[in-house]
């Protein structure tokens, strides 16, 4: 039976199905329009309470939040297509610490970007200015750190391509694409060589061909 | 050789120091004062460039992010002391979900009201209002799948204690103890009993008699 993914025109679902792409399991979308509500739907929130997006289903087995179905994706299908952990426990545990700063420091900022810069205007809100000028500080910070991290190893968490690179595809794209700040990445010589390299893998572009985003 | 634990009087390093309890790792404390700007310092940042504990050294190999220190000590030492992790790939993937599910819903409102009710006045900041309100609301609405949740289920990932409980401990103290807001769960009958059941373990007795929360 093959995996089903629900909602992967939005972007925390594509960080699954680049998973999925990279370790060769088949799959099939299940389309969920967060416009018209449908994830705050009675059948929806039995399999996601908080009405969040994305879900997995592989079998009779639910599993919700992006970055944990992509470690148990990972870990079930260890020896088939990519390696996305580490070989060793140290390197896993790095590849940890990665997909928890990509988590905690990469990503609160960036979203609030691409709520007041993308989406609000496109919504009729008002963007917060003030979320904005604090939002480009913070994540200038980040990038200054990854810059200094990958001038060390060619991926985040060491010379291997891991889960902790894959879990920034699908912001870094709004990032690198869509919110006017590509030069973020670009002024930085080696996050502007990573992001080349991670977004270009056959994985990431079989997604963005497969699934258009919303916006 | 022990392994270190930087800033164990926190919130975050606490849930480093519970699972090394658990799991029966001898380690040392090395204090961190952040109203003294310690973590600012070059020689912290060497070890932790975005200045925020914990950090660990286990011989030469250094590692942040509670969440990621965990896991990392959860697998290194699977066969010792507390099995954290679950038996079998599903359970494995629930303990991942619920570990995140608290990084995501249960983490972010309580740390503004931990920040906004308890910090704020302490240092003379002015608290605001408006995200106290809407943290209130976000933290009951996430308590309510809670209660949903373990009403099936003695612990959040299955019948077993997992990182994804453990990981609850250093803030949901707070919000027990020193929020004024134990009635949060106290009016959820399985959170209740959930909070009692891992509030009384043993190791996290202990972490409460060895380093005392700043505040």
């Amino acid at each position: 039976m093959v995996v089903k993914v629900y909602g992967p025109t939005y972007a925390s679902p594509k960080r699954v199905v680049v998973c999925l792409i990279e370790k060769e399991i088949e799959f099939e979308a299940v389309h969920v329009d967060l416009f018209k509500g449908e994830n705050k739907e009675p059948e929806f929130l039995k399999l996601q309470p908080f009405g969040s997006l994305p879900v997995i289903q592989d079998g009779d087995y639910t599993l919700y939040e992006s970055r944990a179905i992509i470690r148990y994706f990972a870990e079930k299908y260890k020896d088939q297509g990519t390696d996305l952990l580490g070989k060793t426990i140290e390197e896993k545990g790095l590849v940890e610490q990665w997909l928890e700063v990509e988590a905690h420091n990469f990503h609160p900022p960036l979203y609030n970007l691409v709520i007041n810069v993308l989406f609000a205007p496109l919504m009729g809100a008002t963007s917060d200015q003030k979320v904005i000028e604090e939002s480009d500080k913070k994540l200038e910070k980040v990038l200054d750190v990854y810059e200094e991290r990958l001038s060390k190893s060619k991926y985040l968490a060491g010379d291997f391509f891991s889960l902790a690179d894959l879990s920034h595809l699908p912001f870094g794209h709004y990032l690198v694409n869509q919110t006017g700040r590509g030069n973020l990445v670009r002024e930085r010589k080696h996050v502007s060589a990573w992001w080349d390299d991670i977004s270009n893998r056959p994985s990431w572009k079989t997604v963005l061909q497969l699934y258009k985003y919303p916006v």
